[in-house]
């Protein structure tokens, strides 16, 4: 199987031409603080400033884009209790149709109004995938509404992919790349931009230690997925998926772990040293770099922040 | 008496270049979350991305590096509890002298640590002002070495004015740029650099109404010092002294007050919608459009971030 049929080179760059009206195109930080407790030059991508707080609107704006009149004619829908959700709300509304977003009943308050701001309608089931795998099928089969599913669809990836485009084209000659990896998608589309544009650099995937479906896939060349997964980084609970299986396999160089200490202790240094707000899934990759310091020191690493969503209701000065 | 004599746009323009090679030049943030609260076009100059964490950093660079070899002999001295210490110890290490600072041994650690960390040496006393002026003089007079006031210092002025000349060097029109005021350093440079470069740019102070001395002191044509201020804001806690209050005098149209629970949500705000992190005192000037919303809907404003230098050890998920 070859991947490169399913998302070319083209295919991720009209995906940037495509959003560029909608998106930001974030900044790239540096830290000298950050860098001389890693031992290493970071380069950080800012997706925590994207909108909605998260890259996900990439790959979402692309998708809803991609669409025809007609597919859009009864508007788009998803389950997510996540950053997707909010994403594909305003991606439609973007793109004047509606998004009919299922969630969780006991979804937090903060994510529900979120998502209502960007003009999402909410259909509600009971927390387990099961209900919200049923309860978006029934919805769709009523309504005619296009399922845009959070990665196991090329447009997504596609869009995902733009942010480390954007990256590669500002910074040159990095060594590795490291992306979180909950679904995939951002991963994969991360391992095809450096494959196709800048081959000698390395894409390394940051996964939990209590949600490391994704690094015991790559060991055993199957999907094997997650069981309980258990982690503060919420937007990693999910497994990889059919389509960015194969890519991350063939183009990812090594997927590594990270303790919920370190995440936590990640995020901190990062709000406390280069005074950004990430969420704790968005801190997952420089937990590695800390976790396994003999392995990115004296090197030039990107990273991708995936996004900055922390409910500050919980935290208390 | 005539303030462009004290200083002019040609010292701005020089200290600019001088601290070039030391300093980030920090970039100007938008938020829509923030500009639709606000009902105004926010443009953030994100001085808590600068060395340090706070514009402190470009003035202490300007004094340091504007000594001739004699005055450094002996080294740089100051008594400061907060960014002024930091930034003068490293601007020292970054020419090459001691810098040492008088501290209230009741100072939180990390602001020690933080000192010591750039290379400075600390000197103990006791935790009120006389006793810190009292050491200090002392202090010099033993050793010669130079003291670099945090404010009462031309060269302190015109280089927290270099912040207010990238900013309108990089967004055109401002109606107005807010700067919070302490003891009125980067408030009179601010306002300087605006009637020299953007004169139909108004320059507003932002005050808690806890440590409102700027304000009665505007009103009242002569500086009226503070009494028991008592704000979050802990870098705004210092008077007015007298070279900023006759500049601030002339060129600042109005200095607004914000109440204590306006700078927490302001806080909050800024970092919930624009991902960053700022200290209390660097929320001020925001927290003062949203208490005086009417004086700034619908103009462009400029805020000046002052910095992020946030205790997460006092913060708590």
């Amino acid at each position: 199987m070859e991947n490169k049929q399913i998302i070319n080179l083209e295919d991720i760059q009209k995906a940037a031409t495509r959003i560029g009206p909608y998106i930001h195109r974030t900044p790239v930080l540096t830290c000298r603080g950050l860098n001389n407790i890693s031992g290493a030059s970071l380069y950080f991508k800012c997706e925590n400033f994207q909108k909605v707080g998260a890259f996900k609107f990439r790959g979402a704006t692309n998708a809803v884009f991609s669409l025809s009149e007609n597919e859009l004619a009864h508007g788009v829908a998803t389950h997510s209790s996540g950053n997707h959700a909010q994403a594909l709300a305003l991606a439609a509304r973007n793109r004047g149709t509606k998004a009919y977003i299922v969630m969780p009943d006991n979804a937090p308050a903060v994510k529900i109004e979120a998502v209502k701001g960007y003009g999402g309608e909410i259909i509600f089931c009971e927390p387990t995938l099961k209900a919200r795998e049923a309860t978006l099928d029934e919805f769709v089969k009523k309504s005619g509404a296009t399922i845009i599913h959070p990665y196991k669809d090329p447009g997504i990836i596609a869009g995902q992919a733009t942010a480390a485009l954007e990256l590669i084209e500002e910074i040159d000659d990095l060594d590795i790349i490291i992306a979180p990896v909950g679904g995939g998608g951002l991963l994969s589309g991360t391992s095809l931009v450096a494959t196709f544009l800048s081959p000698k650099t390395k894409v390394v995937g940051a996964e939990p230690e209590g949600a490391d479906d994704a690094c015991r896939s790559l060991k055993s060349g199957r999907i094997v997925p997650s069981v309980n997964p258990r982690t503060i980084a919420d937007g990693l609970l999910t497994s990889l998926g059919s389509i960015t299986f194969p890519i991350i396999k063939n183009y990812v160089s090594d997927i590594l772990t990270v303790s919920e200490k370190n995440i936590l202790l990640a995020m901190k240094l990062i709000w406390e040293r280069a005074k950004i707000i990430v969420e704790p899934s968005g801190a997952v990759p420089f937990g590695v770099v800390l976790q396994h310091r003999e392995k990115f020191a004296g090197t030039k690493v990107g990273i991708i922040i995936s996004g900055g969503n922390v409910d500050l209701k919980t935290v208390r000065w």
